[in-house]
């Protein structure tokens, strides 16, 4: 059994918590332990990871000391939360590994993610990054760097850079080889480090890759038998936030179109977790499921979560 | 043939510059195409690199911030930089081995190093990290964060942390796997993410491990061929800075530690670069070379640098 795992910002630190390393240690010896009973079941691991949160600290250090400091763009910085989330959740997996002397180790490998350069999200950018602010700062922001702001829910406005679509790992071949070998391989975090191939060359280029889309990117290149989306919540539902909320157990692709097409699911939240399952499956992935950290294992192996497969799957 | 490669700061951006993410792809792609004539020429290349200046910015770029955003300890610091420079340096140096058309790729290996928590090192902490204070600031940080400061040449306060011996890389199996496999593998950044092993398990600490004597470490893991440090300089030099300097071409390893130990080399300069060098020789290593970036074909296949070889090694 294969599993591509993508974990979700409540994996790695508490929403509510401030982003000290401290917290970050906790909740990822937390989530080793659900990952290591994966391990201990025999499950051939990689894990892909969001770093929303995080990549948001560093662009914020680098506006604060941007007098001092040049700031990085954004594809650097995508990489330095590579190194830093990879770094501990190898420490915190490694350990929980340890602990139940386990022989399988993990290991990071920094990862980049080829993008088409003229994928459509290019020339509409509409992923929020970094901090929020008061329109005449993100006015003088827009002005300097020439990044592109859009008004937020809050009123705030934040800067947007284009999400376009996975298409390939430049690490494809050393990553199947670790993982062929029985490591458990933190990859592609953050979505991976977005790059576009111009002549003969690779480049980076300021956008942000869906981490779940990534994940099912993944999941098809290593043949996963299931991609396990792991999040906040135990289920996906629909009518979301309203008296007839449903908790879904089990979605064919196409069922689970039509209400990605109907807008049951959010668009920056469940919505993306729905259409990497989809792509998932639809391209021949076998199960892919939407499931709460603590259900990981009953989500692999038991009922837990919502699985979506394919139109012709057996009940 | 098979190299391992230390870096210096010089390869990764100007001595002169200010640390913009220009300055070091400029850098990075002149280094990249001095590595690709090495891979040309088919050695194997395990590259390690320096991170003073970059974990230097991250660190400053933290203190900016600190009202702000929670500051990461040094191991996590290291951790970002091994990605934001390991990213770097394989897209330049992909770059430069598919302008030549050649099949080998490279990919970074977010590397953690095994120190002893019983190192003398930590009693005496001797390596300056980070940004340099007047005295009263310098005891206001001291205050507040328990850090230890010295005071430089400048008369400016600095930050300074231990500086342990290396002694195994936790990523040591796939990490061979990767160099079988033929790739070009960029590994133990900044002397690897330092930590110590606590019961069953691996904790980061605050130190820095000095990056020749991690690579002297790494050059023996891979049973190098030859240790090629590269620096600013073309030789190692005798009686340095005097009327008397004269540059050295071949040293055996007591010649060497003699040399050592007669103080012919600053610490914190070609100090340790000759200390890891008699390291490699002396633990087995066939050869090691210390040699300016532009020399380094002729440092592994001619006559360039400062080669130190075995007491017994043929003229």
């Amino acid at each position: 059994m294969r599993a591509v795992v993508a974990l979700g910002g409540n994996a790695l630190s508490p929403a509510d918590g401030t982003g000290t390393v401290a917290e970050m240690r906790a909740a990822l010896t937390a989530t080793s332990e659900r990952l290591a009973d994966l391990v201990e079941r025999g499950v051939e691991l990689v894990i892909s990871h969001g770093n929303g949160p995080q990549v948001g600290r560093i662009l914020l250090q680098q506006e604060y000391a941007a007098e001092h400091v040049p700031p990085m763009p954004m594809d650097v910085c995508g990489a330095e939360s590579q190194g830093q989330v990879g770094y501990l959740l190898v420490q915190a997996l490694d350990s929980a590994l340890r602990r139940r002397r386990l022989a399988t180790r993990a290991l990071c490998l920094v990862t980049q993610v080829v993008v088409d350069g003229r994928d459509p999200a290019f020339r509409r950018p509409t992923k929020p990054v970094g901090p929020s602010y008061p329109r005449p700062e993100a006015q003088r922001i827009a002005h300097e760097t020439g990044h592109v702001f859009t008004i937020q829910p809050d009123k705030r406005w934040r800067r947007v850079v284009a999400s376009p679509k996975p298409v390939r790992f430049v690490e494809e071949v050393p990553l199947l080889q670790v993982i062929e070998a029985g490591h458990v391989v933190v990859a592609a975090g953050g979505g991976g480090v977005p790059v576009v191939e111009h002549r003969r060359e690779l480049r980076g280029v300021e956008a942000v890759v869906d981490k779940d889309l990534t994940a099912a990117r993944l999941a098809s290149l290593v043949h996963a038998d299931v991609l396990l989306i792991l999040t906040a919540v135990e289920r996906v539902e629909v009518g979301f936030g309203t008296p007839k909320a449903r908790a879904l157990s089990r979605l064919t692709v196409t069922e689970a179109r039509d209400l990605l097409a109907a807008g049951e699911f959010p668009a920056g939240s469940m919505g993306p977790k729905v259409e990497a399952c989809v792509e998932f499956v639809s391209t021949g992935g076998p199960r892919a499921v939407i499931a709460g950290l603590a259900d990981a294992v009953d989500a692999v192996f038991g009922d837990a979560g919502t699985t979506i497969v394919g139109d012709g799957a057996d009940g």
